[in-house]
């Protein structure tokens, strides 16, 4: 079928309501935060309920069409974009975007798919809870996309991913059948919990719909802190004090190099720097709590204690909501400076916490003398092992950026291939990186992903191209 | 093939040292903690290695024999017990018991599927860290079976389910390959995340040999308290307020019923009463901490607030080890008093927490109504909507034991079912529970189930009549 005919019989079949064949519109919706990418689509989809997706699924499942479920487009790994414009539809759950119940009894919520994070975030902080996700992306971002990713952020160390903040899915399957499985339940050990296998599955084997979730006590008291530090090691081992001594009250503990402050300046050119901008490297640690525990107490203790221990050069403690929101400036000016300096390696890495010192010295010693004019901004979250090590090419280098950048990813994927470390803490493997996911799978991991895909999705409509490629 | 015959044809491939045909040996091996059953097998496998766990598989495939995967046979759901002894084997983990790595450094430990719970937390305590899950059976059960069945305990409330503390499986599947994702990275969103698939399995998807799993800091303070309470609204409210107050620093909040001391003493004779035994409910709460928190503190502030509330009649709080020790004893003991009491209901029952104490109060009367002669006894995890409602039968009543047994059953799933709960919010569905899961399947969820099973154990050899019958 034509690409025309096909938007036409889309459009019969659900709706000129449902159904977008505007070209701006659908270029919009064909690219990510990675942004390297444009691509096409035969139609943007725009469901409003579930029984809308549902139709839509059946829909193109009669048209031999594949179906690329999005969210907010966040992503950085090209899992929300199509690519195969002649044969492939988005379809945005952007109009679910109804926080459907929410219990304060309950400590639960249930919101759709295309809600935005930081609204849900509000919505929740309204009735007095909280719900931990937390992002840079996180007025972009949708929830569905959060739960098909299993995404991250900086709050990890203590509440986990966001599989773990899941407490039950409703997913439109790739037969437009709908599992319905929004359960309110803390624990329930029916069975294979068949919830966990779309929960990072970046949409390939249905679509997530709904979602219910934890929630939380609203953290009344938050203290952050700024610290400089001597080392990478020093901030490990900074973690590691920290995470005895202030118990499960820690919220976050973020490494930031060098050059952090210089680079905050150039995204963000008015910022006022919380500390001079002469150390070898940075932690922003924040300690968060409820009720009877005195956080601020807590953490001067600690930083006491930090002190004594030779951890800990020079710092700064937060004392107001507006100096803690300009120590978290400095991590996303961070990013944005990052960006400004133009086309560059992002990376998403993870090696276990006692070679992450190790691992990053000897990765960024690779890069330096594969391509002796790039720079490398590595930062991350400690706890859990995962470092952002980027790369920002030579703009003035003999070889092209796109070249330069290739060459720095296959350096460092080297060194972690050394390290048993992976290619993606937190992003996920979109189209991005399944070449270079599929070579690192055993064959044993490749079989049994290719069978669950066929025994979920025989046609192979669902988010085609993405994650792995199965011959039809 | 005759069953004498597959033994000994096992025994010439497999060597006598793993296949063992005693049958007192196999008798034993033949029942869990639910008891009533007696059954066989063909053989008892004892594997060393995970090498071997596969050569016995692949043996157990050729032959067509479907293998029982068993770990300290503590479960309650008949899981592990062989249910078609003509044609089965019991494949015991129990010779895989070594830790195989432990780091302080890292928060993480790899250890094998025999290595019994207890050994394995003390092992960890030596190394100055902490493994959360706490069980009843915790000197019985093995890891295998702790990740199999996805196990809960009375320390969910904070460290979640057995599926959050894992890191990383070794899984010999149904034809004999292994699946070796040992990882000891805290954070990794590579693709669909197969280890999900096998935890909570019972078995039927393969074979748990080895799991790396997340540590704790040692919590070196413990707080315990025993309250007296009006009713379980009360503790719910109280549980409620913990939440809140004492933020991420409880371990455990238990919900106990007035009969919860004689039950105690009659279970434990000798078993001195830490308060006196003319309470309507009590609550067993434990605040737990490491570092600069003061635990003590906390749980005495927080105690003074429950007062003012009027949410607490009467209490104690331990002033020692034993004094804690003593207060867990009510809580193990009234299992122990329930048991002496002979045959009866065991569930294990969640509903969303602010309908607990409505389900209870229902179920109870429900029970009361259709076996007027028999006591209820609900007690359990408050904070996870996790109540095991155990009816103990009328010794004298018209009925045989296993008839009010059943009938109390089925009057309480039928109140359950109005509350949209679960009937196994812990142990697993197994054997004994698989009618009534299939019933309360949707056909959705039995569908996927189906194409799960059978895309990765497609002879369905694999834990043969646990947890779902489909036709080979």
């Amino acid at each position: 079928m034509q690409k025309g005919e096909a938007a036409k019989e889309l459009c019969t079949m659900l709706g000129g309501d449902m159904v977008s064949t505007d070209a701006g519109l659908i270029a919009r919706h064909c690219q990510d935060w990675h942004g390297d990418i444009t691509s096409s689509a035969i139609a943007l989809l725009r469901p409003r309920s579930t029984e809308d997706v549902s139709r839509a699924v059946r829909a193109c499942a009669k048209l031999g069409l594949g179906v690329v479920p999005q969210g907010g487009r966040s992503g950085l790994a090209l899992g929300a974009v199509p690519d195969a414009p002649e044969s492939q539809v988005v379809l945005s759950l952007e109009r679910m975007d109804r926080v459907r119940s929410l219990s304060a009894q309950d400590f639960t919520a249930v919101v759709e798919a295309g809600v935005v994070l930081e609204s849900f975030k509000e919505e929740v902080a309204e009735a007095g809870l909280y719900f931990p996700l937390a992002l840079g992306a996180q007025g972009t971002c949708q929830i569905g996309g959060n739960v098909s990713t299993n995404a991250g952020g900086v709050n990890v160390l203590r509440y986990g991913m966001t599989r773990e903040l899941v407490l039950g899915l409703e997913v439109v399957l790739p037969d437009g059948r709908v599992l319905d499985r929004l359960s309110r339940l803390r624990k329930d050990n029916r069975g294979i919990d068949l919830k966990q296998l779309f929960i990072g599955a970046e949409g390939v084997l249905g679509i997530v719909t709904a979602v219910s979730f934890k929630l939380m006590p609203a953290p009344d008291q938050v203290s952050t802190a700024l610290l400089a530090l001597d080392s990478l090691e020093g901030a490990i081992e900074l973690y590691r004090l920290a995470r005895r001594q202030c118990c499960d009250l820690m919220s976050a503990f973020e490494f930031l190099p060098a050059e952090a402050f210089t680079l905050a300046r150039e995204g963000i050119p008015d910022l006022s720097l919380p500390l001079e901008p002469a150390h070898r490297a940075y932690a922003l640690v924040e300690l968060s709590g409820s009720g009877l525990v005195d956080i601020e107490a807590l953490l001067s203790q600690f930083l006491e204690l930090a002190m004594e221990e030779g951890l800990v050069r020079d710092g700064v403690v937060a004392q107001s909501k507006a100096q803690a929101r300009n120590i978290w400036l400095v991590r996303e000016g961070m990013n944005e400076g990052q960006a400004r300096r133009g086309k560059h390696l992002r990376t998403d890495l993870s090696v276990p916490l006692s070679e992450l010192a190790a691992f990053v010295a000897e990765a960024e010693a690779a890069v330096g003398e594969a391509l002796p004019g790039a720079v490398c901004v590595s930062y991350g979250h400690v706890g859990d092992g995962n470092v952002h090590l980027n790369v920002l090419p030579d703009p003035e280098g003999m070889e092209a950026l796109d070249q330069q950048i290739f060459r720095a990813k296959t350096v460092l994927n080297g060194v972690l291939d050394r390290y048993d470390g992976s290619i993606s803490a937190e992003h996920g493997v979109g189209r991005l990186k399944k070449a270079d996911f599929a070579a690192r799978a055993s064959s044993v991991q490749h079989d049994l992903l290719g069978r669950i895909k066929r025994a979920i999705d025989p046609n192979l409509t669902m988010n085609p191209g993405c994650l792995i490629d199965l011959e039809s």
